[in-house]
């Protein structure tokens, strides 16, 4: 095992891992910006060293400072988190050169899976599901009639440059494909210079729902199963739970997403935690997105629920030792929910409120989790994510999960910065929510209300 | 189930009661004496009643005013939880009167388990284990040495009427038996005027092993495992574990103490939650001490392994209905351990220390739990009990449990009074303890050395 890991990170997830280190008897650097000396982070590790100004291109993407802070320190390896450098295989890299072993998958995974479309033919290979759709740009009505024939409708024509929802129809039925392709080439010719369209499925109000895999340096690999996040603004998450309330969520769907994740984890020869992100829509058919080739968010409802620490398992797995859990020793107990806390403004189009913390107090008690990285007296500083807490609550059923988790919201109080609390109180006693029917579109349409 | 219950308690098991309610949909109302205004439990309830000045007598003890709090808010039952009316029959009695359900077994069995020689006597022709001695005194030496033939050296020979370790001798072998019994004679003569002697084995080294018990109205009863609880100060628990590290505590153990305790529990006609405890002698002998009615300190490293909420069984039992767990569904899984952070100084005889928290942060992450009513900036008032929270950690094992119990301590920041938490950080470095090959008479030994 290591003997110091330096985490290239902050905030709550650098506070966790330094957690899940010490456990295990490892010592700890932090690394921060001169914003976050009076961070967390800083004061809990063993040793803290300043590398860089405040924005994070000079400090927690200072590949330099920080590979200069683990020679300084002696540190043996890097644990990234996520965000900042974590899915960086240049970084990746540079580690193994200076002889710092990478707490994440090999470079070389890290390519692969960061590059959508090779990420997506690899998958489609290796037998995992991936969203039907053409191959390259189609280049006539007839030809675009044709493979909306084969893959069926509703078909989404898209314009290869196109972004911003625009170079995009939608047919419904096979009668209105041809109409779909000419309207979105006119629409791309004009806006972006190209016509070049391609054609997927179109899949209505799909839920997004993520498996979690360990893979180990010897090629064994487990799923512990999935999480909904479905509850999204914009592709931010903000509630997530395990398992997936889906009615077509059962105990073999769960199996055959998980047995995909597999595929896809040893099609890509990765190891590390990671997780792969699915779509999946009203007839139980699920397809491959990408995958996240680092440690999550929403990582604790899935270790509340499997009783599994990934943070741990991240680092046994780095230290090249051998996965000792056995897929059939992982059983789902219970229900798990996760809410984040963000210093925003939900009124204001969730503009974030950095500031100062005047007064914090955080519930407790039975089943709840908070994973954090503020405290009272706190400034939280302009520069960085506005996520200040994660609020995790467990419990026998769903329905006792959202009873605990919206009095621990209830309790939550933070004076001095606008959060979202009360936002997501309202999230939580919304009809949909409380009937774990929702799909990736339900945050959008409950906003507009 | 209920619509609205009082809680008759304050400090953090006020706080666990408020939140187990809430989460099952049940209206909650605190009580608060005039020294308890800025109370958590006095804040997070639906609504507060003033019953009385600070002294508990005037307030919490105050039986007319509490009383008289349910009529005023239409409260329909009253947790008493632990210490002050929670072991009293009358009340209990008077809850009934009065058309409140009172959360807690019949007044019956509070005062049978309430009387020592009663309870004990029971306990006996139930055939559950207890100390052998001697049925009432003791006459004279031969008398003293037959019996102590009988249950076997070493045995405590002690004055009926004695206290403060006067008027007790013990005899490891036969032969000194009778000389113990006159010198004991002598002593409890000249110090209590009363010459009544009786006898009992002496039990060397025991440990303080408790069984969480459940009973219903209709007779079911199930047990939830044992809880360690031999580190104590003057009888005064410190720290618990869940399951006990006794190296003689084995599956079998566990359920032949879990049998005897529900035997004990159906001698009794006993239901709501319940603890019997007993003492465990280095054989693997163990004997019943007595039965606590009703919600313990130490009751969430039994939730934590168990994964039962033991307050809310306690809300379902008192609404009678009927046990929904059965014996063979209770599986113990992980390790928990809890510390109790009392504000008091160690180094002065663990003299109280009340007034105002001034900073106050509180670690958190996986497996960590915090049962707490104190808040940053909160005066700790004078007049009732030093402990201001309950640090409990999970995990797969103990020694996980352990480094994270260590880490959480020296995370554990409280500003402006003193506080047991170096205290126990050094308990929890204690060789003994980590070996887990501690007795009653641990604590005492650590802090002579």
């Amino acid at each position: 095992m290591f003997n110091k890991v330096l985490i290239a990170n902050r905030g709550e997830i650098a506070v966790r891992i330094i957690r899940a280190c010490r456990e295990l008897g490892i010592r700890t650097v932090a690394v921060c910006s001169t914003a976050d000396k009076a961070a967390l982070h800083a004061q809990i590790a063993d040793e803290c060293v300043c590398i860089g100004p405040a924005a994070s291109r000079d400090s927690y993407l200072n590949m330099p400072a920080i590979l200069a802070a683990c020679e300084q320190t002696g540190a043996d390896a890097i644990h990234p988190g996520f965000g900042f450098l974590s899915e960086n295989a240049h970084f990746a890299r540079l580690c193994g050169v200076c002889g710092i072993k990478f707490i994440g998958p090999s470079p070389a995974a890290i390519e692969l899976l960061g590059d959508k479309a090779r990420a997506k033919s690899t998958m489609k290979a290796a037998g995992v599901p991936v969203v039907p759709g053409s191959e390259g740009t189609v280049d006539t009505p007839a030809q675009a009639r044709q493979l909306a024939q084969e893959i069926g409708c509703p078909v989404m024509v898209k314009a290869s440059a196109g972004g911003g929802g625009r170079g995009i129809r939608i047919a419904y039925t096979l009668d209105q494909v041809e109409g779909a392709f000419t309207a979105a080439r006119q629409e791309a010719l004009a806006c972006f210079g190209s016509g070049d369209i391609y054609m997927e499925k179109f899949l209505v109000n799909p839920r997004h729902i993520e498996i979690q895999i360990l893979g180990d340096q010897q090629g064994n690999a487990i799923h512990l199963g999935e999480r909904d996040c479905s509850v999204q603004r914009r592709n931010q998450k903000m509630i997530e739970e395990c398992p997936s309330p889906a009615p077509m969520m059962t105990r073999e769907l769960r199996e055959k997403m998980g047995q995909a994740a597999i595929k896809a984890v040893k099609a890509a020869g990765y190891y590390n935690a990671g997780t792969i992100e699915f779509l999946l829509d009203e007839q139980g058919e699920f397809y491959f997105m990408e995958m996240n080739t680092r440690i999550q968010v929403e990582h604790p409802i899935t270790e509340l629920v499997t009783g599994v620490d990934i943070v741990k398992q991240q680092l046994y797995i780095a230290a090249g030792e051998e996965l000792k859990l056995k897929q059939e020793e992982i059983h789902m107990n219970g229900h798990a929910i996760e809410c984040r806390i963000n210093a925003e403004n939900p009124a204001l189009g969730f503009r974030p409120c950095p500031g100062k913390i005047t007064s914090l107090y955080m519930p407790g008690g039975p089943g709840v989790r908070i994973d954090s990285a503020v405290y009272g007296g706190y400034t939280i500083p302009p520069y960085y994510d506005s996520m200040i807490a994660k609020l995790i609550v467990y419990a026998p059923t769903r329905r006792e999960a959202i009873m605990k988790m919206r009095w621990a919201l209830a309790e939550f109080i933070v004076d001095g910065v606008d959060t979202n609390i009360d936002f997501q109180i309202s999230l939580l006693h919304a009809p949909q929510f409380e009937q774990g029917e929702y799909d990736i579109g339900f945050l959008d349409r409950f906003n507009r209300e």
